[in-house]
């Protein structure tokens, strides 16, 4: 049984209320609740969490270092663009790690286009909504499943 | 009556000790006296709100979200250059803003020429010191009576 | 009493009549008496032009520093990213002045994001419409009278 | 019956005399007069004006809007690459219009490969010397029969 | 039942026996397969072209347009950062599509992190080897289903 | 009695099925047999041929060059921004030749600002549809009676 | 005896009464005056104008045409940054010039650093004050007395 | 008798168990307490402090301005090349400071080769590990007894 | 005996033809068969094939990697600038190859200065004509004998 | 009685020989000669040094510093565009100087448009050939003259 | 004992009497005299050379190839902008090595700061005066008994 | 009989000695005597210089222009990416040359990618180690014999 991190950057805790046409209906509670019970199913335990704070985040990569998680699922929202201290924290810890965005960062404003975590990612899912969450996560679960 | 929140970024609350020959020497809190002085002289509410960090400005603008703020007048200070996460809370609420500096940016190093908040401000003052507060609250006030 | 110059760059003379929906109904000429009478109540006289040509501007600038006129507000349209003439005029006669525009410039195109004038210049205002100028004038006689 | 204004810009008072190898030999004159014709033999008015200031080609703009005419022509000459208020000015009246010039702009100097104009034209017609006048009025003259 | 077309670009036939550490040792025609079945599995149709001709793959893309196809799959390879004509296939027929890039091209050469699909697509997926086929194939049966 | 070729580049076949509110209802052969039929008029032989395999393109340009074709009037369509081959074919065989484009390029993504043909061709003509086909050939045909 | 005229862009009628630190105390008119005398010690006649209006200098440039003046020596102040109609001027009357900056440019902002003039200039004095015209002037006179 | 204050930067609790190859096997509690004997050696006093959190390093550095501390010796990390906010807050109490990196930033990603630190400090160290903390220790001693 | 495989990009099926001025009288085959010759004589065997199609070059490549050719020349034309396919080609069969152009490219436009193929290449040979085939031909002799 | 250095940088000391098409038929020697006399004639004492080495042009300088050379005429040539070194042996002297180019670099290659000199030039002086030295001369003892 | 070679750029012999607000009134023999001793009371010997000449500087460190030099501090000075030869004879060398600069390369103009250095030295020390030197020395034989 | 000159740039001394995996066990005499031979077997005879000092690769090539060398091979080395003297005097003396890098400069750091000779060469050999020279040689005689 792995043990799978789940984060997520700042302003997701206003999923579902937030823009639905663009990001979908569902609250963030939902969204963790439903891969909760994917992972479950395929007999592995899921953690996630939200913040706001930059500092929230690296600390719980930190721990998760600590706590020896197999594979961490992030999607930085806007920190993906502006924080090398988070890109540090994964690199500290070591720990492989897909990156996730909700809508198509392609389509948005230039400065979307570049991320600070592509390139030390082991992959990069994007446009997909919800469902990108989920895809990452069976990517997750082939990886750990595969070593 | 209308409420309206000022939010000031980090470094902020050293007004009047910090270089007063640039910034003047009104502090902070007679700062915010002021303006809550004229908003109630005009019939409407004032709050306001300094943070050195990041995450509590995020997460005043999405309280200001849920209590139904009708304006908001921010100086991001440093943070105008850098984050996007304050940018995306601003459009996750949808209230509008106007964005206040209290020197001339241009007059200063290249990199606080960009601005992360001006594209998707209803405007912008700089380079009028403490003043420039005042004016955005007019201005403010006038588009709230105009609707 | 103070002398205040305000100019306009050039296709302001068609306001009212072009594109009412984003620079308001209001023509140049009523612009300019409100200015006129805002500045008459605070004891100040208020002088302005608005010309297409850029030496029009440009000796406008030279008689103001003739006749020793205290404050200048301009909002150059579309020679803001386009003439150093204008800018170097303004610098000539070393009177201040505030840089004003109708619209926000930030939310157009990428020519329009810089300015010959905005380094130079005491203060900046822009996006606020027609309010821009009262603004621009408030701040004006703020600074004249604090001298 | 339909009215249609040709704009010439600097410098082309002196077609015919300035390097007839890569101008042609005709004057603006003869051009003028020829565009004249062919408007006039499909049932058209039309009209021209070169100026080497650009106030007056933004003046004539304007009054094209007062006068309701239904097309322009433009060669905006050396201020295609310089000119922001003759675009404004274009925009300001809404009247559709064709650019047009002498010389391929692209066999010439890196700063004439940008334009004002182009993203705001119908179309543009480059390299194809005098002629390039006549095929932007054919064009012209069928965009204005087709509504 | 939909129908879904995988397109491979160039050097894809080459799968299997190129460089399989980084690829995996699967042969493009094992991965078609399996797409194959899954779709089926889904009530869905599956067809797949790999070519290293341009012209093959937008003349595909021209006959899914007339063939009603209801989703692509691709994976441009090379072609990602080359191709305008194929770009401009997919937005002549208007099919959705998801594109698929078996490494992670952020962890590569610089010009392969531009691609001419991703603004256009309906999200990208990298780096997660031949199983990002099939989570694009999950993420197109649910677009699919949710129409 | 000259000779002239029209090349078509990728994805015009689609013409008058693909987004015909943007390039109008005409197909493809309808634009041939209308420009042979003014070709003929005028005593001229027009040839056409429409690709979306690039060395077509390069292969009927030689060609050209070994039949003695007095001009080709070229839309690359996508291959205006990517194809240096076509570009050199043209160079090779020395046939003077106008580029074309039906939609205005400067109003669409800054890809397609940059043509690698433009600066060896005799002229351009873009944003005019399927017009510009025919003011090319008027443009063409002046140019071979002026030799 | 040939025929010399120098041109003065826009702000030199200020020259005297503007930063007399930085441009010397002269006056344009001692200037010229002082031109007029140097020339004519030569034998040959001077002629000079100022002005703020880009057409005007144009329009002297033409006439400079017709007039058959050997010899140009140019400070187009603010124009050198801006202006490719007047270098277009100087370009369609084939007279050879000299530029000359009273300052020297490169201590300035960086977009002083570009001209339109000077890679079809003879040469460029920057720096020298008043006495760059005078050297500009033997420079102009040897070039003239070579031929 | 002087005061120092050693600020670290994010992730730098981490050292010793990080990459203990690059950085070195001390802990960061190692260090520090190796730099407060070194100073105390020398008859001063030396406080440090490590924070993952943004606004933590501010109000640190907003309190020291309050403390009268005389020099600051900074590693910031991967702040060096995002934060703004302690730019401006060393600013703004307008102590001297160096800066620190422990491995050669050079060497890395083109992105650490940007600091928002050095055009303000006295002197930057780098690539020196934890001995390049020292070597600032003794440079700010030597510039705190030069006064 | 080693096998060595000569590929020719766009437009040099034109060889002798096309400016023998600039590239020299000798046709392709003319190239061939010498290079032929020169092989044999060193006791290996030399193909060679030209394509003006894309596609035609990566699958000879693809046959090379299956037929185990030791070494390629590659002239890719223009190719050079635009097909990451070809270097993706040759990356997936790993045969060493040299990059011979005709003409010194480094004289011609900007956009011929940047290769695909130098930095994967064991060397490069530009400018000496067709004698650079004959002198890559040399080299990659050495190579395999060496081995 | 001043001292003045001239100073001329690489490969002028093929001046004569070397294209006198574009740098004049006159040697160096003739030059230097010319300038002496010149200097002589105005009472001041005129030294000069050509080298093609960087170190001997750096020590002549740190020699006229020693020497108190009272201004330095520097025609740098190809040092220009490379040598930070004798910008700082110019600036560690502080000995005023010109800047002479013989011929107009900005007629030249793109890396001849930067100088290391031009921005702690007096001023500069390009494109008037061997006549330009004797320009600078005369204003060197203009200003020396001054003081 | 460890043999250590101090190396001075250019202009680097004037210290002292060189702007010695800025670099301080050290002579670089005091300097030298100081390391020396400094080295010798760690039982190691430290060799100098100060050069205006970058083949002196070249020939220097391939000596010390050959002397087996155990470590080099280097102040490249101009050359830390220009000179990839001396980069060249380090990498040549293969001895490590620390840069040192005088004054905060990051408080000048911007091409100081890049360095030919930095990326492949052991460490860089900039803007601590002569301290600086001593930290370097520090720290090389911090290094060197590490070893 | 023609004479050839070898020119070698710098660190070319250490040849054999450094990084001999890179470049190869042969020594610099041993590279010459070889080439010696074959320009004799040839009937040619041939030079060669090797310098770490710019002003004497400079001054050699201006001999060179005395003594009528036919033809120059030249490796510059670190010189190729910083040494516009030794271009000029290459231009100056008006010799032919060919270009020549041992190791594939492309694969290396991006500044190595631009070289100062590239566009005034015949040609350019690089990545083909010693060889390079004799296949450069080839060329040249060719070349001579041609004329």
């Amino acid at each position: 049984m792995a043990s799978i991190l789940v984060l997520h950057g700042p302003n997701l805790n206003r999923l579902g209320s937030r823009e639905p046409g663009v990001y979908g209906a569902a609250t963030l509670e939902q969204i963790n609740q439903h891969l909760r019970e994917r992972a479950s199913q395929r007999g592995h335990h899921l953690l996630s969490l939200q913040s706001n704070a930059e500092h929230e985040l690296i600390e719980r990569i930190h721990a998760a270092g600590d706590e020896a998680i197999d594979f961490i699922i992030i999607n930085p929202a806007a920190f993906t663009h502006t924080s090398v201290a988070i890109r540090d924290a994964l690199l500290a810890v070591s720990i492989p790690f897909i990156e996730v965005h909700l809508s198509n960062v392609y389509k948005r404003e230039p400065f979307r286009h570049h991320s600070y975590f592509s390139d030390v990612a082991e992959g990069v899912i994007c446009g997909l909504g919800a469902q990108g969450y989920e895809l990452a996560l069976q990517a997750a679960i082939e990886k750990i499943e595969q070593h």
